[in-house]
C-alpha cells in the first residue's frame, strides 16, 4: 500500500499537525448534531483533551493553550474524537450547555450568506446568553 | 466597536483567507447533519461555489481548483453557506448522494479514537461504495 493508503486504512492514530504545529478541530454537539465551532489544537492541547475528557484548544491569537470555557464556563465534555481519512482534521463530538460561542450564540455559525448574494449575511440564530455579562473584557 | 466586533456583528460577508490564501470549509449533510469533510477554498473556489451552487474547493495537494465530485460524480449541491464569528471558517450545508469520501465511506470521518486510548482507532462506519471502481488511480 502507498503511504497515503496506510494512513487512510490504518487503526493507528497519527494526527498530522501542519507546519505551524496545529491541526483543525471541529466541535459538534453530540446530541443535536449542530456544528458549534472550529478551532485548532497543538499536540499538547490534543493530549490534554484526550487525558482530561474536556476540549482544550490552542489559541492562535493568544498563543497559548485554551481550555474551552475556562473563563465563560461553557465547557465541552468530549464524547468521541473522530479523525478524517488523511488524518489532518479532527471532529469532536461534545456535550455542551447553551451558549458555546463567545459572541452570545449557541454556535459560532450564527450567520449565513443571503440567497442570491455573495456579499450579504443574515442572522440565522437567536442570542443564547448575554456575552457582556460573561466576558468582562467584551 | 472594535474591529473584531464589527466582523462578528456585521452583515457584510468578509471571509478571512489565511496567509496561504485559503479558508477552511466544513461540509455538512443538510439532511442528516452528518459532517462529511473539511477542505479549503481560495477566493476563486468560493466565488465559483457561490456562483454555480456546487461546492468547489482548492486542492492543496494538486494546487488547483477542485470541483467536488468532478471525477467520482459525488458532487455537493450547496443549500446554505454559513460563516463563523470571526469569519475565518465556512460551513456548507450540502445535499449529497451516498459515498462522499474518496476512501469509500459516506463521510471522511469514518474512524474514532478508541475509548481510553490515545493511539488506537476504531472504524465507526460501513463502506458506502467501492472506491477502486470509481477512481482509476487508486
Amino acid at each position: 500500500m502507498r503511504a497515503t493508503q496506510v494512513i487512510e486504512k490504518s487503526l493507528r492514530f497519527t494526527p498530522k499537525f501542519g507546519k505551524n504545529g496545529l491541526i483543525p478541530a471541529i466541535a459538534q454537539d453530540a446530541k443535536s448534531g449542530k456544528i458549534l465551532m472550529m478551532a485548532y489544537m497543538n499536540r499538547e492541547a490534543l493530549d490534554l483533551t484526550i487525558k482530561t475528557g474536556f476540549a482544550v484548544y490552542f489559541s492562535r491569537k493568544r498563543r497559548k493553550l485554551w481550555k474551552k470555557g475556562e473563563e465563560s464556563g461553557h465547557i465541552q465534555e468530549v464524547q468521541q474524537i473522530l479523525v478524517d481519512c488523511d488524518q489532518d482534521c479532527l471532529l469532536l463530538k461534545v456535550s455542551v450547555d447553551a451558549g458555546q460561542c463567545h459572541a452570545g450564540y449557541q454556535s459560532c455559525f450564527y450567520r449565513a450568506l443571503k440567497k442570491g448574494s455573495g456579499k450579504t449575511l443574515i442572522f440565522i440564530a437567536k442570542m443564547a446568553y448575554k456575552a457582556e455579562k460573561v466576558y468582562k473584557k467584551v
